[in-house]
């Protein structure tokens, strides 16, 4: 991820603090701790200032303290002080920290509902979430299965794809949360194509200039034509000559048990993955790093974007972690790549002339 | 890998040299050339030994010399000699190196025939297998998908499945040369559990003694208790349990994306992965680099190894790499990979008094 500080103006990123009761106030503050976080962007945080001011206390920061704004516009944007919008949703001294809460997921709900809101409006360049519950969520009312169905609702968005990033590793998914037999039923020659296309523009907007695209086949060993699966004669191979024909650079079917590795090794830029678990599998395994002595998961890396929303969003690509809430010890480092990746794609978009952001 | 040197006596490994015509005969040069090799096993190549002579060639070692034997029992098994036996199968001068040919397949199946009927008879512990092509073996009339299908044929085996590792991560399959959607329909009970316990054994026959397995969903996020599939609670779940009942220490099913970063972490000994390419992504990940600059793999490690069978059975987890036969470039070390496990696999077996080679 190149790191390097953009040329002014640095984009504003309003972060969701997630579910209340999580580890997200936690981490939110070590990423804030961090002045390359500010070196890159101007972060604005969205929830709750008195779970934050908790969550400095358990770093002795408290002395750093908040600056609590109503507005972007209101926002300091300096190191040392992290600039918040107070949604005044729960009460630190009864919400029951490390557990589902119909109270969390109601309060996690509004400041996703709130950092799309300034997006749109555009007051700020980009969001990044942090993880939230969606029991919780559901407990509340709000019937989603996550963050992506609530921003493509919100910002009336049809077609959108989940794309997955670690370092310079990236996927795209043909589809996500549906059952392997349906997945294998979504492979169809239009979707692919579509994908293959949101692919390119993504990288586009990440400011690769000539994108490389390796396309995952569906089958073991793409099928070894027509042996094993037919998909990839009927519907990825077409898929694929229309990309081209279109001037993309695309390669593929790729066999899925070699393609991860040849972008890894930088053969592509990104790859299309056929469903949910070839692209996830791959892309944690890299990214998510179990430690046997200490009996948890030492570093969650890996960002999840949005593709195809008129919005940058980017996302931790891990979950509430509630059995670590309050300890103090979890790892920012999902949570830095997300603001990394967004100022990245809203300093291209900027860059671009596409926002009037001044 | 362990790779300390074994109490006497070492196990007798019989390698195949792989399709003549590929890069076999180079690697097996190389993996042969180290001294650590004789420390662990006593290795004896099964190939043509003209092509190993032209092989010693390319890397000014010919002066190291072959020992040309009919039986494991004249071998000499010394740094520095190579044994092997000679099958006169192919012709130096007029073979096409880098080829798929009817006489390079030929060989390559005779080969593996060889070694089998050797570890049938117990004149070796554990064989292991080059690269052979199946266009080319197909061409001389020995119509099998592959090692695996002739190994189960010539030694009566029915239940076997492949696995693959690479240092401590390890998988099982319970498919894998079948369509994505065809491995859906093979996801059943019976087989989960038989594909458990094969993962049990092989932990035990690698020295490991209290085996711990998990065992990966089907779907992702394992089908969120039946939103996203049912093949978890209908044929996973109850094979974990009887499992279980057996005192056999599981855990699962595990998300997809998940159990593997575990795995290599060190909370599973083994994986049982439900379809190729869920087990083969994340081993070729780790285990192939690719190099842009120089416009190839780096490095391909990792192993494959056929569980369930009567003798013990090693391969390469690469290919024929034709296009890199004659360079003297190619990696040897998933072939060094191979022997080790196959060694330990070995080593185990005559401690455990398994088998009566002296």
């Amino acid at each position: 991820m190149n790191s390097k500080p953009f040329h002014a103006p640095r984009p504003v990123i309003a972060i969701t603090m997630g579910d209340p009761a999580s580890i997200g106030p936690e981490i939110t503050v070590k990423a804030l701790a961090e002045k390359e976080t500010y070196e890159i962007c101007r972060p604005l945080v969205v929830g709750d200032a008195c779970m934050l001011d908790k969550a400095l206390k358990i770093f002795g920061l408290s002395e750093s303290g908040l600056n609590i704004v109503t507005s972007p516009k209101e926002a300091k944007y300096q190191h040392g002080i992290i600039d918040i919008i107070d949604m005044g949703l729960v009460d630190r001294d009864t919400l029951a920290v490390g557990r589902v809460s119909r109270e969390a997921g109601e309060a996690a709900f509004r400041y996703v509902e709130k950092v799309i809101q300034l997006a749109m409006a555009k007051e700020v360049d980009g969001t990044v979430t942090n993880a939230i519950n969606k029991e919780a969520i559901n407990l509340a009312g709000h019937h989603y299965a996550g963050h992506t169905e609530i921003y493509a609702e919100y910002t009336s968005t049809e077609n959108y794809t989940m794309m997955l990033a670690h370092e310079g590793l990236r996927v795209v998914h043909v589809s996500t949360h549906v059952s392997l037999r349906d997945a294998c039923d979504l492979v169809k020659k239009d979707r692919v194509l579509q994908v293959i296309r949101i692919a390119w523009q993504a990288c586009r907007d990440l400011g690769i200039a000539s994108p490389r695209i390796g396309v995952s086949g569906l089958n073991p060993h793409s099928g070894e034509n027509g042996l094993f699966g037919t998909e990839e004669i009927e519907e990825i191979i077409p898929a694929i000559k229309e990309a081209m024909s279109e001037g993309i650079n695309v390669t593929g079917p790729v066999p899925p048990d070699t393609v991860f590795s040849g972008a890894r090794g930088g053969l592509y830029d990104i790859v299309v993955a056929m469903y949910h678990d070839q692209g996830h599998i791959p892309l944690k395994l890299v990214g998510f790093v179990y430690d046997q002595k200490a009996g948890g998961w030492k570093s969650v890396e890996g960002v999840n974007i949005t593709l195809g929303l008129p919005i940058i969003r980017v996302s931790v690509d891990h979950g509430t972690a509630f059995d670590q809430t309050g300890l103090g010890t979890a790892d920012p480092s999902s949570l830095k790549n997300a603001i990394s990746y967004a100022a990245r794609l809203a300093g291209t978009r900027i860059s671009a002339g596409s926002t009037d952001m001044s």
